[in-house]
């Protein structure tokens, strides 16, 4: 990860208790075609036990982010999203402002 | 949650093989204690079954998310994060810019 500012897309979501066919395929689709794209820095994903799911994916510029959401194959994705898969989703864009990180070494 | 802009805080941690003692209950109490600080607008978490958790917490204004980064019970828990629970852990403070919420209605 370069020093911020960076964009940060943060999708917080609840699946249906059916969803439709396709999620899983669809889902690991995105992270491939997204890691693609211009301006792509990565991505995190977590789904818990009681089923909220948190994916970050980390841009460059927001307008790399705009460009990554009009991509032709992600709002297809987009639309089965919506009709199919997802009870609940809220969708952030995040200027990163600060970012810090703490590794373990282990002591000898 | 407000009209943005708003800040989130973005902590995406893996957790050691053999965490010490403690880390539920203090995980429990900091949600608790986060929710009665000035600014604290939620707090959404997941950790996927590969280990990587991500925790997000929303704060009204930059100067909220300060003051609970420097809250004494909340520097304590810091304290125990990096001694033993954590391997490796980012922390990132961002301005959330745009937000989206989708809410599925059964077609009945």
């Amino acid at each position: 990860m370069p020093e911020p500012p960076y964009y940060a897309v943060l999708f917080t979501s609840r699946r249906r208790a059916e969803p439709g066919g396709g999620y899983g395929a669809t889902a690991d689709r995105m992270e491939e075609l997204a890691a693609q794209q211009p301006g792509f820095l990565g991505v995190e994903s977590a789904r818990g036990a009681d089923g909220l799911g948190i994916t970050v994916s980390y841009w460059a510029t927001l307008e790399d982010v705009r460009a990554w959401g009009r991509n032709a194959e992600h709002l297809l994705a987009q639309k089965f999203g919506r009709e199919k898969w997802y009870q609940w989703f809220a969708l952030r864009i995040c200027r990163v402002e600060r970012a810090t990180e703490f590794t373990h070494v282990d002591e000898a």
